[in-house]
């Protein structure tokens, strides 16, 4: 453990001055302060009263593999576990791990991402500590052309895991995006891989904003992400989260696999804030009216025709009314 | 430069006594037997007299990556050029120069591959110096329903290849095995990644089996394998092959981005020999008939419908007469 951490471990609750601190570890008062600053971006909290000193007032919460698994009361999801303090993204994780032959089930998990990955080439923003940056490796007996389901499947999981945790009325916009009052707090990404036309693996990309404040967005996102601690107003246990999240994923994982993508289709349907909505995708403008038995988006043409579409970037227009 | 070779380059044509040898690189004549015995299998030829000595009568094929650039006229096939001794397989470091951001056109060549990847997870053999064992990384922008597409390419434009550069006259077996005269001289396996719905790279393994003599086949392949040299009756030059290969699998691929699927079908469709013949895979029995525009092979039943089939392992029953 740090020294600086073990000091106020063997002071507990007390206000340690500056210069105390500095005497004690033997460095200058300044890289006392530089530390203090570290340790708060890794999410541990001080009191600093001018003139008295520090207390550390906060840990960071930190997620344990050991206690996660404890919890986890799935077949196979999340098993084995890796956990990283930092990766580049989750997802590059998995692709290594895949090449060295991961098996289905496997979780990688991040307190941080420094090059986080969202759909379209975009990056993922994942601060230490307050989100759920993960990769699920899934390796299921399908056709390359059912991989959408995937996409879909997971989203269904997240939204209805959330919903029952939090009672956040979490909703669905197409193809993956959740949405709580317009504003998006969570990405999904998977990535597939195909020998041929069979579907070898797929590494589920899930980043959930769990307990990021305002101030952790950057400012292109602070009108368009949210977090559930911002939107049902207290914060949730990651840990506690990700188990539900898992249990709730190999449910709806094994229903696919057992009976196709129709349940799927109708809870995705039941959960979607994307159908009966104007949608302009890619040259094609009309109404949204369901997903069909491929996954894709059927959209009702002013002409009366309807055609399907695929995952992509859709720019909802105004809403239906 | 090795210190055997050295010597026996320094005395061109000449006979070399083992003593001599020995003597001047004061080595053992043991160490002098293992050496020769090692470079043998690399692709050396010695003479060997007994009480005489051994002379260096041939050297091995090696590619070399200068001279098949020098050949190279393509605009991106086979640039940059990644050439190797030895791999575990050509796909799987393209796999991990993907993930370290491979561009379009990168070739990654092996002499040998110890773990080299066939169909359905079947092993590849791979001996050295004799073959081509290559994949061919490629992105392009087409939907991921496309896939198939061009795993038929890659087949038709190595089947026009070995036509156009030996006058054998392959075939393609649906989906992309070459035969001739009824055996296997080369295999095709393409891996592809999705991000959601969007194709994001495809590695194309290709392995010919160029100047393969019967001894270098395994006993399981004797009777369904072959190579160019066995089938044409002389050796072929592997950087003319491949640099023809490249440039002629560049011609279709650029008049598919172009035109589509359409002409790729229809010269797989002359250049096939599973069409016209009774076809068993996966339940389903009847007369392959063509491809769909998927890329799915069309197999007529016997109660007279038509299912599209994609790619898996078909048995050919008996040939329609």
């Amino acid at each position: 453990m740090n020294r600086l951490l073990e000091l106020f471990a063997s002071r507990p609750d007390q206000y340690l001055s500056g210069e105390e601190i500095s005497r004690t570890l033997g460095v200058s008062r300044s890289a006392v302060w530089k530390q203090i600053n570290r340790l708060r971006e890794e999410g541990y909290v001080f009191d600093a009263v001018p003139r008295v000193g520090y207390k550390l007032a906060g840990k960071p919460d930190k997620l344990q593999a050991s206690s996660i698994l404890a919890k986890l009361k799935t077949n196979k999801l999340g098993r084995p576990l890796f956990l990283f303090d930092q990766l580049d993204s989750t997802q590059n994780e998995a692709q290594r791990r895949l090449s060295e032959g991961a098996e289905e089930g496997s979780l990688i998990l991040a307190e941080e991402q420094t090059a986080g990955k969202g759909r379209l080439g975009r990056s993922w923003h994942s601060p230490p500590g307050k989100g759920l940056w993960m990769s699920l490796i899934l390796k299921p007996d399908i056709p390359f052309a059912s991989a959408p389901h995937l996409t879909l499947l997971t989203a269904v999981a997240l939204c209805r895991c959330i919903r029952r945790l939090t009672k956040i009325e979490a909703l669905i916009k197409w193809p993956n995006d959740l949405l709580v009052a317009g504003k998006k707090i969570s990405g999904i990404l998977l990535e597939t891989r195909l020998e041929e036309e069979r579907l070898v693996s797929v590494a589920a990309g899930i980043g959930i904003c769990v307990n990021l404040e305002q101030a952790d967005f950057p400012a292109e996102l602070q009108d368009k992400a949210t977090s559930l601690m911002l939107a049902g107003g207290e914060p949730v246990d990651r840990e506690v989260l990700l188990v539900a999240f898992l249990e709730e994923m190999e449910h709806w994982y094994e229903l696919y696999l057992r009976e196709g993508f129709a349940p799927i289709r109708t809870v995705w349907e039941a959960l979607s804030t994307s159908l009966q909505r104007r949608v302009a995708v890619g040259g094609v403008e009309g109404m949204a009216v369901g997903l069909n038995e491929q996954g894709a988006l059927l959209v009702r043409l002013d002409d009366g025709r309807t055609v399907p579409i695929f995952s992509s970037n859709i720019a909802e227009s105004t809403p239906a009314g």
